[in-house]
């Protein structure tokens, strides 16, 4: 089930509250909010970073992006034995009732990948072909995943580079108007205001963002994978005991617990 | 059916429309845009940058430059559905009617690597063959883009070293002639402009123009592969509705559709 | 056996005793070390640096930490030659005996991963699935490991980009306040502190600690693939002697020692 | 056949010539050549990069670097469609007269590479082993022009990084000596002679010219396998047709043309 | 065999010469040696190197640093020709007097690793497991090559870190006590000293070094491959001139000579 993710607004607000914070007690003089907050320097960054994402994606990518930084703030519980208990109680189940009653039990299974797996064991497909329609469709959603999330690692890498962009921009318009050195301070710091801005949006936002979601990514693979290796072994009809031992490995500690020796008794029953 | 693709015009004019507004409202005292075009910084910037990209690539690689910009304007519309029913249409005829009617029916098909896979299969070669010969047309597809698209990544390479050496010799022309220091401010102005001139480049033109292509050329690798994939199904006599189940795991959300009811008819009626 | 690595607390120590005697013996005039230490500072980078570490993972992914670095202050004692004599006891036993034999000479093996590989090859699991579930688990371990390491790698990244943006704070706040020209100094050194802080502890601390990490994880990898290596080797009832041969390969110096001789004298007998 | 690229020198040109104009049209005081001429400095450039490149490679590799260089300023012309006619020639022949028959043709053949392979198709040796031996070949190719061009892709990354050490050394000189103000600007701009040096050696030479290198290897690589993929299907032999579609996969464009309605005649003519 | 390597100490020798040359010939004011020499800004620069490296690597990782050093300083003389004589040899007397006979001859051998592939072949081992053993051994000791030379790797990027942070501190000293403007610049430029000694370890020591042990690593795995290959063609009884053919392909240029022709007729008796 997907639940919201608090780390990401928590960090947010950290991370603006410790730039708030050195900017009110920095011991180089207390500053105020509004010295950091320049609308030009704010649309050049903006602008300029905007103007390189349109040119590098389609219209097609652009439409995943707000699914993409839903998916930044939301989480996902992941029970990893209970997943694992699944595939050993249907290996169970189909060595003793055979495949197709599998079909009757899927109503307790919430997950729509699982579901289709066993319905492709039930019908009869081969464990090849069912291998290759499963992992067909965990690549595609690995690539769905990275063409959005590639929109916000390009961000991180463009934002930088507008932000120095717009310091050149400043720094010139400075150098060209000497003429009043006492400007030269104050014109300065709002040309460094563009980088300032870029750095930020890149190490706040959309850096740790994209990462976040490229591990997230992974996990769902890592979990789907389980799930393809569980289906195949239970339509292979193999021992729910090596089905969980072969399963297992993938958990960070798996002790031989209960749901083991439940099994190893269903086995000596057969 | 290729088309123009607006984004990269749309995104040209936002990212100038960000500089010149950055130049005319910036809070440093507003500019004007006459001060930031010097004709010699652009000379050494493109003079520079076409030096090294006339050493990097041979006559044959920059011969492909000008189709390849031309491509950074255009968008591709893939019906993703209506290609896998193509084939899901063309395995059902040949399960029907065997393999040598598709031949009749390729007219209506306007996609040339469509027509030359279903050929190859009408033809009885067999399906190892027809992949590696379609195969090796992806390839060479993917190899041709690439060889383009290395002369956009690395001129967004070459453009700001470029711009640096350029304010190198610059400020080194500015520090010899440090005698009337009224000119400090507006020759060290002069020396930057070639920075944000090779820094522009890359980060307006360059970068997200060979990152767009990288992207299309994964989409059409991506298409034809399922391309490939459909006319291997169809040729081994593949079930529709497996062969539908296979390629559908493609799309991003495949709900059980008419299409797929229709087929599950044909199929109880063979 | 897991011990203490005196070398991270160590090299700690080394590392900040060169910077505090860069600072009290500095020639540009001995420093004070009171002088280089800001609480905002300190807290801009410390807060920026959390911030993207909480977006960037998940809260499963931060309860790896604690683990992870007390993990930096431990060391391993590896004995590849004894782990080798281990395997070629099992196999010399396992063809005079049967390798059900083997089940009772566990109890000196104090290694589960060793231990849990002999069990299934006493099993009678076909090699091949043994292969598997042992992989999986390296695999798995591999991951975890990784998991927890990416944390302190994304530290080393995000801690110099979090000074740079401390020290943009300080530059702007200073140039807004050039009044007092006596202040500039103080200032902009208070100003450098951050990147200060970011670029120590990014080098003293976060890079050198998960790079530590990776090294570790490769050692163990390949010790484990050492034992996986074995256990095929004893159930396929492999000759002694080139299983020997075999292991010893991945030994820095493999001379035909003693093992190996009282090894042929066994193996003639037989 | 290799022939002069005229691309290398003209680009060299074009880049000293961008360079020249900067001098001696800039902007903020046109400059002198001799200005931008400092013996000590390209002593540091040239002799730091040296030194980096000796410790770097070994005799053997350094003595690859001449004819490397002279590389740069050749090009070869390639026919590929010439290529793929004389295979399916070949194929057609060997299905009319047998292999041995290819041996006399033979003279007409330039490349040593296409006798090699036909000459081992002719004394029957295996096509796995054909391929073993020609791969074999390419591969050695390829690693050998990768050892003469990473010497220049080196150079491209060392040379920068001396022109900085120039300038510190430059720097602190100057900062050591200030007492002469007027001395400030013109050591100043000396000790950014050594970054621009190296910055202009690495962007106008060393890069480029390795990454041309590259690119003709890939070019070159790419030829050699159409002739494995070539000599593989006469000796196999497969039907001039088939070879004909397989190989022109690898042309941009492979319109059906005379080259194959001519085949055809003789295909059916058998 | 191996002997003492010129370049290395040359190298070093050539590239100090140059920073001395730039020192006391530029013409920013002749400099003096005295001037660079800071122990403080040695000390953190060292210390801090040391202690990212302790934290870094284990002590069985640091034991290797020595003889990694060592073998900077040394070359191989290879003979390439000479060893696929070797083979040829033992491959025709191989057919000639069987696979047993080749033991006698091994005395002439003083490669230690082609010796050991021989006694494999002449025990009667299968290919695959030969192939197996010997690869095992390659890959481990590219393994430890990898783990010394990753110790100067690392070294070549923190010296730079730890010179920026040496600056850092100075820089925030000389910033503090700007009473004195006559110390400025001597100030700073005992600041910059330290990127100056952390630039030259890494493009003068430490990564010259490590890519020197990378490209010997390199040669050394390509040699053993050619032996792996020999051994099993050897062992196999592949026709010596198939043999010749085979191994030749990995040398520079083979062109058909004496060794070639001698074989023709030893075959050609048999």
């Amino acid at each position: 089930m997907k639940k919201i993710d608090l780390l990401t607004p928590v960090g947010i607000f950290i991370g603006l509250t410790a730039v708030f914070t050195a900017i009110y007690t920095n011991a180089a003089g207390a500053g105020n909010l509004t010295d950091f907050i320049q609308i030009a320097s704010l649309l050049i960054v903006l602008g300029g970073l905007s103007s390189a994402i349109l040119i590098n994606f389609s219209i097609a990518d652009l439409k995943l992006l707000p699914k993409v930084i839903k998916e930044t703030f939301q989480t996902k519980d992941q029970d990893l034995q209970a997943l694992i208990d699944t595939f050993v109680d249907l290996s169970a189940k189909a060595r003793r009732e055979g495949l197709l009653a599998l079909e009757a039990g899927l109503e307790d299974v919430d997950d729509p990948f699982i579901e289709k797996g066993v319905l492709l064991a039930v019908d009869g497909i081969e464990p090849d072909i069912i291998k290759d329609i499963m992992m067909a469709e965990v690549i595609a959603m690995e690539e769905r995943h990275r063409k959005g999330r590639v929109i916000l690692e390009k961000a991180g890498e463009y934002a930088p580079a507008w932000g120095m962009i717009g310091t050149l921009v400043g720094l010139v318009l400075m150098l060209q108007n000497l003429n009043d050195p006492s400007t030269l301070g104050p014109n300065m710091a709002i040309a460094l205001l563009t980088t300032l801005y870029g750095t930020l949006l890149a190490n706040l936002v959309f850096n740790p963002m994209s990462n976040k979601l490229a591990l997230s990514t992974e996990e769902e693979v890592f979990i789907k994978q389980i799930v393809v290796e569980g289906v195949i072994g239970v339509q292979s009809g193999q021992n729910p005991k090596i089905l969980q031992e072969k399963l297992s490995a993938f958990l960070p500690n798996h002790s031989k617990g209960e749901k083991e020796e439940e099994l190893e008794e269903k086995d000596s029953n057969e």
